[in-house]
């Protein structure tokens, strides 16, 4: 452990994290970036065409804001956090290598994705299993697709991806959808879409690309893209243990500030319950601004 | 008047509207983006060093935007909106030059900056006359510059300038500065920051960058970049009419998905609460697509 104490430790490397280390960058703080892995989440998407004004794979748009980081000459350190106490007025956070000391935290670890845990599944990944409907619907145009799960969420991907496909079936293991009244008719409503009920995907199978999917109940659907919506766990562990109030969701309970209940941590990205829970690159990105801001006024004070 | 009638009519062409087109192509909205300047504000930034991943000025970043809504064929009228109407659950638009009526409505028309209206603001704007701190700090590193204004936003851009700059003057027109106390006692602890009170900047001069002001008490200034803070005026006289709540700063007071009081109207960006009320080229981004995803869930239920 080293006696520097950094104005602010910035927990993920994401759109969000990233971002904020731009904007603190910008404010001058002394800013440390730790992740696991740099770029995020993102990095695994094959295409992405809602970031505005640059359409690339979810790598290449992650590159773009490492270098923009890196300009700026804010280190960032690839670690895992595995525990952040406060102390007084300071946080000690505690990586596998390393204990860091900052007047602030912003934390943005994001999700980790519920998985089905089936066969193909990682293999077709970004080769027809996609988890982002509103990112990838457009690439199965007059397709037959299918969505794995029963909640609102999982139901409004059906209608997106209805606004491109040719057919979609949602598989739910449940015997009706959980999703809102009004959406489930509709749901119901809509001739592109089915629902297979009391059902899970077992295998799923292809080529070089997704070609079809078998369920436990040994029905075999012909399909090239199977959304998987079946939700994803925020990483708050951490986050509870310090004290900070999360939602039913298990998302931080952000201020329109991005702070939370605990003064000197902010919080941003699909971490928190900001953003209307929309989770995207720039909605991220955005929460990882204004929580730089309320950094650095934070840090003001505290001096 | 043509007798369609679109799924999404957005009113605002700067980085809210773009994004909130780019989202709702995605969602096949049938959408009309109508702006009086493509990009809006944004295209005047000489150097835009904060939008994630790439360093341009704003109108380079912009067109980056602008392809994308046109990559979806999203169109785009250059004209200003003079009238919003509801009638039963439509908005009839009045532009200069049509009538357009849609399901749903983002309003995304941003602020107008105020001006000192003095002579050398607008010839040297961009030059070292700067509206954004968090922007445009940076150049100014060990230079000696000033702020107008006494607000809290005023002295948080003395602040962030004091990161950066040798030296900072707030001239202020009262006799003392209206920030928040925290943040007045900040301000006057500060060695780098020397408030001018009861004073107005009357005259801006230079060669071909600034490099003084005069103020109306005589005194003369010699600073190379002089940053107004003295706020803008959101663009809501049109919402006002149709009914549209408004904040004490004359702002869209927004819900977290970004409706407001009136349903089928949406908005994003500068003209809204929301963001924590930080604008930035980021934050309106995200607003847009929140409102675009929005205003799909409405349009579903509308038909």
């Amino acid at each position: 452990m080293t006696d520097t104490v950094h104005d602010l430790i910035i927990i993920g490397a994401g759109p969000a994290g990233l971002t904020a280390a731009i904007y603190a960058a910008r404010y001058r703080l002394n800013t440390l970036v730790i992740g696991p892995d740099i770029g995020g989440t993102v990095t695994s998407a094959h295409l992405i065409e809602n970031w505005p004004g640059h359409k690339a794979t979810g790598m290449e748009i992650m590159d773009t804001f490492v270098q923009h980081v890196k300009d700026f000459n804010v280190p960032i350190l690839t670690d895992d956090v595995k525990k952040i106490e406060k102390q007084d007025d300071l946080f000690i956070v505690h990586t596998g290598k390393d204990i860091v000391k900052g007047h602030t935290v912003i934390l943005t670890m994001g999700t980790k994705r519920r998985k089905l845990d089936i066969p193909g599944e990682d293999k077709f990944s970004g080769k027809g299993v996609s988890h982002c409907a509103t990112c990838d619907a457009m690439f199965f145009k007059d397709k037959d697709v299918a969505v794995v799960g029963g909640s609102d969420a999982s139901a409004m991907a059906a209608q997106v991806l209805s606004q491109h496909a040719k057919s979609i079936k949602i598989i739910y293991r449940k015997a009706a959808l959980r999703a809102e009244p009004a959406r489930v008719k509709e749901i119901d409503d809509n001739p592109k879409i089915e629902c297979i009920f009391n059902s899970n995907v077992k295998e799923i199978h292809g080529d070089k690309t997704l070609t079809g999917v078998k369920l436990d109940t040994g029905q075999e659907l012909d399909i090239q893209g199977l959304f998987i919506e079946i939700g994803g766990t925020p990483i708050t562990a951490m986050a509870k243990e310090l004290g900070i109030e999360l939602s039913d969701t298990n998302r931080i309970k952000v201020n329109a500030d991005m702070s939370t209940n605990v003064e000197g941590v902010f919080a941003a990205g699909d971490i928190t319950t900001g953003s209307n829970e929309f989770n995207q690159i720039v909605t991220a990105a955005s929460e990882g601004a204004i929580a730089a801001l309320s950094a650095f006024n934070l840090t003001r004070k505290k001096k």
